[in-house]
């Protein structure tokens, strides 16, 4: 085209494209481009401001790295990740919630009312529930990869005074599909904020604070396999996620239960505590795969 | 908000943005994040999608270096770059385009009638015009930054075998406001595409060639600087330049010229040219600084 405007420039970006190329392909790209020449023709952006936009991509490059990914901050920060995790939630199973950074493969196995909790010394957590089918029948032999920061709101990716795997398990449920474990309750943090993404998040007046969470990734064979969060009602970062992490069936609470009130048996820790402890109750719902 | 959904996450993105921050940028980023989740939302990104986005941007940020821009170029194969130009492109003057990343500063002055062929054995190019204001006034002492590829279709800067100014020249023009050079016939080129952007051309069936112009950046006192190109009507690539750079004002043509006819004064190379020659007459206007 010799005469390409303002208004005819998405025209011709369309017609560059091959007829024989993939077809999904060419459907994405004409739409994040019309999106884009869109966005750039109703905000009138100014050389000025692609400038800052360019320097604003080398240096989230430059920032990244095996163990730092810029972009997926990004994509986080601006909603984009939960989006996506949202438009392939299933409405008749438990919502997905953003995996983040700090899940590691080859967790070891946690027995049936094991104990994450070890030596740290804070209030004893236990956590059960059930893993059903969408007909509420419990799955036999589903798995729970579970992980969550430790009392000083690091995950052990994070820290060196903590093993590897602290904080870390993968559960097997029985024919009943219960899970249960010890743990402490796990405790807001921030995301990174020392890069070109802390910048944006610093210009909009937005803090760095996601409201503390279990993760889990329930996988079942014949299931679709569920990465999840989940929130207490009760965190003060939970209607500020800077992650847009929080699902109303995600939200789950922590019962005060009184002192000589745990289990006596079925938990590694059962006869050892005393005290109060902290209880949550979280059933999750998995479906078929297609 | 805890029942964050897929409809009311762009809601919530623009809740969390202060009411203190800069207006302008609130204005650009709510239309940015409004377009990216209705982009997202419309084509139903997939999370292998996403992946794919966030490895791309990752390779564009790990071969960007002080030399190599792939974001710069992801914008032109894009077509932003051109659409930036064309907003701020003023009606009543020339037209705009892109600066590419071949310019360099401090090249050496070229005096009027001046020659940037130099010892390479092609085909003389006169190449002249006047720099006007809109209502046609010449514009004494404007400067006219000239650039532009080698016979073998590269520029200084990407050619160990020519000067660092090989190709490049400053001219100012007198009181009649006429530029004068003579040079050789630029060709065309391709943009880099052995990185993830050339992976996107590729996919697309899309070609990376530019069609062979001259590149002027235009100055004067109280007038808006101007960065364009000029290119040519035969050439193969004008109705698809890769990065949308041609505009119907920018269109010039090669006029044959029969061997004798070449300026008997004015030109260095007055006196030394018998043979057939290619001659350009190309005006530039320059608008009022605001
Ligand atoms: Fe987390
Ligand atoms: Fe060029």
């Amino acid at each position: 085209m010799r005469d390409v405007t303002k208004d005819n420039i998405t025209d011709v970006f369309m017609g560059y494209m091959s007829p024989d190329m993939d077809p999904r392909l060419r459907e994405v790209l004409s739409s994040l481009v019309r999106h884009l020449h869109d966005f750039a023709r109703e905000v009138n952006l100014t050389h000025d401001e692609w400038n800052t936009g360019i320097a604003f991509l080398e240096a989230a490059g430059e920032i990244s790295d095996k163990e730092r990914h810029e972009f997926v901050l990004l994509s986080d920060v601006l909603g984009l990740s939960s989006l996506v995790d949202m438009l392939h939630s299933h409405p008749e199973g438990t919502s997905s919630s953003v995996l983040g950074p700090f899940h590691i493969t080859g967790s070891p196995p946690l027995p049936l009312g094991g104990d994450l909790r070890k030596d740290f010394d804070d209030t004893v957590l236990l956590v059960q529930g059930t893993i059903r089918d969408p007909d509420g029948t419990p799955i036999p032999g589903a798995t729970l990869d579970i992980w969550q920061t430790a009392p000083n709101g690091l995950y052990s990716s994070q820290d060196p005074d903590q093993d590897t795997y602290s904080f870390h398990g993968i559960q097997t449920v029985g024919t009943d599909g219960r899970y249960r474990f010890t743990s402490v309750r796990p405790v807001e943090y921030t995301v990174p904020s020392d890069g070109p993404v802390g910048d944006i998040l610093r210009a909009c007046g937005r803090h760095p604070w996601r409201p503390s969470h279990l993760h889990f990734i329930v996988e079942a064979e014949g299931f679709k396999p569920l990465v999840t969060e989940v929130f207490a009602a009760d965190d003060p970062y939970l209607d500020q996620d800077t992650v847009f992490g929080v699902r109303k069936d995600l939200v789950m609470s922590y019962q005060e239960m009184p002192a000589g009130s745990f289990p006596e048996a079925g938990f590694e820790l059962s006869g050892q505590v005393d005290e109060p402890y902290l209880k949550v109750e979280f059933d999750l719902t998995l479906v078929r795969q297609a």
